[in-house]
């Protein structure tokens, strides 16, 4: 068992008809609410009306900023920041996926701020103060609603970074399954794969494998995500199915898994922001190109990990047979497994390298994954 | 997936040497603090000298009060109480086990209270306010330094009764396995017990076993403490069992594996406060008699969830071989498993069943839990 802090202050209303509770939640925040959503898909499914329904019967003033994009951008979110600060609002409500709770994020930190937004990303500023969060989850993967990180495109510099800083987590998230009945079948793929690889890529970069209770954990979560997925995208509104999808994409991220495993590591994100920076694809999509890459590039330097991986989650004997399993779950449900399958040319291979580094520099992992290795790395995507 | 509320702010620092953090953390609550410890153990093994000194360090002035019993009570919390409120203390730190933390946080509630600190036992009050509180574990088992609840014996009434409120959950706790080395073994199987029990009891009554999220996360705290605790019984310095049994237990009752299987229900643990409120024996070992009679008696009610059990806990193909190998590991440490073993006396059987049922009626469970069922259970200990 490695050494570990752990602090997860979030608290989670799982399940149908939780939002009933949401216009009470928000009061608690204050009288002046900053609502963040995304492209209007909440407007169609009557998600909007429910949730203005909640603050009106309240009394509370909305502001709104709607139009989150997927794979948030810096632009819209600095439109944010200004106008949080202009109006003055006392907490921010975000509902939907990961991409509108991440630009909330980032307004609630720009909001308390002075300096512009985009260097907390940069890691020049430290958040020290934020507007309460309270999030409706609308589409399961990216594990923001229960943890203190972000992941925002500043567009100009084709620069998709993220941070944490813990006065970012939410206060409240309300986690309603049923939310997630009308997410597409492409969608729910890469939420899942987006979860399963938060804890596979802890899993196997593990320091310690041999801790019985995170090894345990992440097993746990990774093979519900692994035996519900296809059965969400087959049965969109197959209740457990949604069910131990959500909880399992906001466990996956939120510190409890790793806990004497060793510390949180990202490579393959690390690397696949540079996919979906340069070539706008989704997250999950990136993810499940790079991560049996990464597998395959590390089967020596973490083979003991990689066995578990093979033998526990997916019942093979050997690694390259455990990897190759999960690929074909991958395929499954859709996924691009190669660059080629997402359209990105694999002449390009030098430029996503270089992109891919800035993050890593960022991120500390400089010494290990410098662009030779990344370059190597991407071409087992090939 | 059942519906659930999570929640649970604690700070976790684990690890060998987190304690060089101590004096700095307990600083941030304040200049006055409260330090509640047990017997004096803490004393010969030098951990007394080490907490004192961080708090020197740090100039914070120390009001002491030491002195608490396994199974708490009463007399002593209602004078700890009076101490710090004639002290005017900043914050509680607790170092000890789960005693120490229980005694602690009554302390806590009751230094901001107005009525007598029995009143929140007995549901009449509520906790609306308490001291912060930090602990530093040096026994493993009840779980008290991440949650918020607490059990205290009331020896006028003869009464052991617990509650929880929010208020109560410990700030930051330091959980360093090395400080568990010297706890004796008996001691180590009793903490083991109470933790599996934490754990069995609500998997055992799960309304939904089949949620794939919270079975997994207990089966895989449950077989950790079944591989360990002999472990560190057999060998008190092996760093990685007292490891796994001290995040075992600290999660066992963090409210994060019941989540999507149902509420918490203890009632083993309600009917066990009897016997070691009446014969003052480790609240372990009345588990150790207590939980397996009361998984026989529940035999076809929870057939489902035993068989469950006996097959993913403990390998076995029938719910009697299940219960019949958990009874031989509480053997193997050690544990009695039958009255007669504790020297309770058979014959006392319907005292004992009158006292449990006042719990059982505090506790809301009384509509299953008569004296008759509990008094059919007791029988099963014999």
């Amino acid at each position: 068992m490695k050494n570990f802090r752990y602090y997860n202050p979030v608290t989670i209303h799982f399940g149908k008809g939780v939002l009933n509770k949401l216009g009470r939640t928000v009061a608690r925040f204050g009288k002046k609410v900053f609502f963040v959503y995304g492209m209007g898909s909440i407007k169609r499914t009557g998600l909007y009306d429910k949730v203005m329904e909640q603050l009106k019967e309240q009394g509370l003033e909305v502001v709104e900023h709607g139009g989150v994009k997927p794979n948030p951008i810096l632009s819209h979110t600095r439109e944010g920041v200004e106008k949080a600060k202009k109006e003055k609002v006392d907490v921010i409500l975000a509902v939907g996926g990961g991409s509108v709770i991440d630009e909330a994020k980032a307004i609630a930190a720009g909001a308390k701020a002075e300096c512009d937004v985009w260097d907390f990303f940069e890691l020049k500023e430290v958040v020290k103060d934020a507007l309460p969060i309270v999030t409706v989850l609308t589409i399961t993967g990216t594990g923001s609603e229960m943890n203190a990180g972000l992941v925002i495109t500043n567009e100009e510099k084709k620069a998709k970074f993220g941070f944490r800083a813990e006065p970012l987590f939410p206060k409240v998230s309300f986690l309603d399954p049923t939310l997630t009945f009308t997410v597409p079948a492409d969608q729910t793929a890469y939420g899942a794969v987006d979860a399963f690889t938060h804890v596979s890529e802890v899993y196997c970069n593990a320091e310690d494998i041999d801790a019985d209770v995170p090894r345990g954990i992440m097993e746990t979560i990774m093979k519900s995500i692994v035996k519900w997925a296809p059965v969400a995208i087959k049965e969109p509104e197959n209740y457990e199915a949604r069910a131990e999808l959500m909880w399992c994409s906001s466990l996956a991220l939120s510190g409890i898994t790793w806990c004497g495993a060793g510390d949180l590591t990202l490579p393959a994100h690390m690397i696949e922001h540079s996919l979906s920076a340069l070539y706008d694809i989704a997250h999950g999509a990136g993810l499940a190109i790079v991560t049996p890459a990464w597998m395959r590039y590390m089967k020596e330097k973490r083979s003991e990990q990689l066995e578990y991986f093979a033998r526990n989650v997916f019942g093979k004997n050997s690694i390259d047979e455990g990897i190759e399993a999960f690929e074909n779950w991958l395929r499954s449900l859709n996924c691009p497994v190669r660059l080629s399958e997402a359209n990105i040319p694999e002449e390009e291979i030098d430029k996503i390298a270089e992109n891919a580094y800035m993050l890593s520099v960022t991120w500390g992992m400089s010494d290990f994954y410098t662009v030779n290795v990344i370059k190597e790395i991407l071409k087992l995507c090939v």
